[in-house]
């Protein structure tokens, strides 16, 4: 499991906590900003995208914390043994290969280019499920984006009640200015409220989520071009230097690491077994 | 009827209320500001956008309200439905079912296949009527994103108004300042009426609309695909399946959910009514 | 003429004269700060436009108050008229007909089709002219957005220069303070200056050009998509059915309304025509 | 030569010290927060962009001085003579032409349609280089958007630094109060430097660097139509036309001009010299 | 190494201390707020990011020191030298001279073109690899540009926690308004901290990182366009001349500088040579 998010948010709070002042935590508590900035927000959210966007919000923690979810170079071996047996028993055994495989979409592809001899239609099915794919998580990100910008909106707003309600007091007894300084770091906690939640909450769930993506992206732009290369016949270590080239030099592992720095995948292997 | 809107509008009111102290409710009460920030943005949005944005006012509350209007999984279905009735009784008897239809894009679509033997024209005409509907509701969300701007920014413009006489007529006569609290909270009023408006009742209505156009966006692409297998003489089956494709996993409902989780479209039904 | 621009700037003027009181509009005027914002705002856009932008102001005046310029109906009923023409006298005729059309662009491209026989090079030299007319609106918008976004600058300016002389004064004479809060209101004013210059002249300028632009390309759109189908012998009925699927469904009156809401173009006359 | 550039500036320059009042202009002026905000925008630029950037200022500025650099009308009018001298005498005959040509790339573009055969060779040629022509420009751009956002900053900067420096100094003489209006009108006077730098100076030079660019492209488009044009052996009436339609209408000269407002390039000349 | 960056940096602190004044200095540190702002803005960045990003930061700043690292004129010659001896010797002999070769990609490439014979082939493969680096290199930025976000966030959460304390305080003992200055000063460092690392420090990286990656992708698609160029047997004078076209002018130096100011690459020697 992947906490490093939930250790980063901790970290900070902590930190805001140390910044506060340990002895002068109490000057921070104020329930009722807490309930303006945290329900308003939520209520906010909810008017603009209704209760399924909330439903899915414990998925999209589960997905945050699943390390290695879209792991692209565990991908890559799987799609060169599958293409080492294809090989050697034939097309149809990925038919009974694609049983053992956890990832639907990899189970998908593989029994798709069992069935299907087409490969220009394989390859638009499963990009156009890709394409659907990215609209519905830019809108999933985009929830949470409002969040980020929704909260310290409803700082403000309960900065500005506070500002009202302490100037409307002042003004109705000449005695009351000995509150002020009270008066006004109350309405100012619901601004800090608003910008930790925004910073410290929504910005690194948006920055998350966006990560994922861009891993089960690139980890499904593998699956297919894999799955095709292997419909095709290609060569399995031909298939293996090409989706490695998808991955960054520090990201690939091969054996002989002694020219260091970043490295080319081999193409010359690649011709060799082609002959 | 999907009222979420305003339900989640109607708590952030009844937050906002409870964060003004029902007591002190009468501080956040100005008649003359709730003019300046209200008819100052709709006499900017008038002067923006004419008389024809606020007479789409109505259909647009109606739009948000409708629940359902755009269900794609409905809308699969009846593909499926209407291409099964294509094989067993020819293109044509589609035109005597498309008359139970209300869609008007489907409806249209249907009648077009019966009538239009030019596949990639039919594809032509109805993604060019999508792309100029695609341009229309970005004018549409865009004036009420323009909303969203103005309200803040009038706003700002009834504090200054505030502040500036709050101030001459603190100079002009010295004893002035017993009331530059009560000033400075109705100056500071028109802000927060701007802010509220902004976040509470603009910002929700424009994700809103941008919801359903994405609904029904992914409606009229589903149909246009659907009535283009239809013609071509596709499976049904097979259609289902490339269909619910665009689906979220979440939102498709086949019988087998003993795989739990995440669910592939299974492709070797469609092979097999293939053959 | 269209005078709704005109009319919103002039209600959101009352209004702003509303709420600063009859009797304290003196408050608010100060020339100063007036110079200030306006020539600051005019300078700064000399500055970086030029002379030939500032010549082109009255025509763009003109263009927002020209009512229906383009409207999209009139442009299709005119089309499929000569498509009637071109039908029973042949495309010759066009020519004649040409010169009872007011439209420089509408006029041009009928005169192309006759004379010029290859349709692709038709589209190319029209769309190329479409290309550049549309970075060239792209330009004057971005004059006015300029505008729109120097006058809240030139405000703060105007507002920081007598912010900086009065608080200099304040040092040099302890009695000084007397007038702090007459000095602060004629400070605050050019701020107020900026803000309403933007939202209420050079915003709803920015707005109205984007939607005469947009009109424009519609407008055209629908001529070059109408020249190039009448020069190919398209059924008139087809072409007006197919062109008005340009439009909102709320813009088209066809004669049989009784579905009511959205209607879609019936494709069925288009067969009926074709056979 | 153009300063209408450096005549903006200085007319709002001229305006910000009637602004501040003759008098008065002790009040702004203060070098050390001069130097804190000019020279801190050149070190942020400088660690930024490095030195390459600050070299090609003088260029920058000789480029914005440049009147009708890139004329777009007279490159026609070049063109079609081109074209004419082409159909006399031959292509051979564009190379002595070329050498009487200033312009690198219209010089450049000649030479190539004489020696190489292949038009589409020419045009990727051609078009390559005004891609990364294109990027080169962005990038400069980008410098003084820089630059526009980093003056700001530093005034701002500037202005915490005087009011950390006040706080604490009246922390500590309890009468340094005396001096705070002087202590803040000074802490002020960076954030008013840093708004003028990028508003008066920044701001223009980048919209004119932009309009500069767009000139050159379109001026660099129509050299490289028009030389694949002459090459074709196109009529040079029917290529003059072509070439006018990249022009606004009020750019371009036709002799009859007395349909007013938009007129259309006249397509039937061009007939009748295919003829 | 290029230092420019540190330089820059350098100065501009230099230039901070200046404008705090050296006998005031003191006024300026503050352990906590220092604490606060850094510590906080990388616990928002980890939360944010995970410690993969983290892990790349000294590969960043020697990437950003790395001077000439991708220097597209030497590859220029290079690729030029490749091709005299793929003339000279054949495509094969190119292997052995891949081993003189440091940058991975150029040898990769040269590999390529002597393994693979079919150019589409190969372009599509380094096509992708540049297209997954250019994603990859956009995250990298997209790090450090939120971190340009996050510090002033800190800072201003630094500051509204002063604020808070300082006005609680304030009004439990009315005495205490004595050290409001000096209360207020620290409140304010964190905002300062803040805005000085958002534009000192993320800032320039940020810049940098673009320029490398600008540089890279330049240098990469030159060689792309070269290898293939050899493969295709192109003389090297004329593709000396098409890959100097993706240069500014002032980056190029051929030997006849006399015309001065900006010049054209002599397709006329290339047009010699391939006869």
């Amino acid at each position: 499991m992947d906490f490093t998010m939930f250790i980063g948010i901790a970290v900070a709070m902590v930190l805001m906590i140390y910044g506060m002042g340990l002895d002068k935590l109490g000057n921070f508590v104020d329930p009722q900003s807490f309930i303006i900035v945290i329900i308003g927000t939520i209520a906010a959210l909810f008017a603009g995208f209704g209760v399924k966007a909330f439903k899915q919000l414990p998925k999209h923690m589960k997905l945050i914390m699943a390390k290695d979810r879209y792991n692209a170079k565990d991908c890559i071996a799987q799609i060169v043994e599958m293409a080492q047996i294809a090989r050697k028993k034939g097309l149809l055994a990925l038919e009974e290969e694609s049983k053992k495989i956890e990832d639907p979409f990899f189970k998908q592809s593989l029994i798709l280019i069992v069935d299907v001899p087409d490969a220009s239609r394989i390859k638009e099915m499963l990009e156009t499920e890709l394409l659907y794919l990215d609209e519905r998580h830019a809108k999933t990100v985009n929830f949470y984006e409002t969040g980020e910008a929704l909260a310290p909106a409803f700082g403000m707003i309960g900065t500005l009640i506070g500002l009202v309600n302490m100037l409307k007091s002042m003004s109705m007894d000449s005695g009351g200015s000995s509150t002020i300084g009270q008066d006004m770091s109350v309405a100012l906690i619901t601004t800090l409220y608003g910008v930790i939640m925004a910073n410290i909450m929504f910005g690194p769930i948006v920055r998350r989520l966006k990560q994922r993506h861009d891993e089960e992206i690139l980890y499904k732009n593998i699956i297919i071009e894999g799955v095709l290369a292997i419909q095709a016949g290609d060569n399995p270590k031909f298939l293996n230097e090409k989706l490695t080239s998808y991955l960054a030099h520090h990201e690939r592992d091969d054996g002989d690491s002694g020219e260091g720095g970043e490295k080319a995948p081999k193409a010359k292997k690649g011709k060799k077994s082609k002959e």
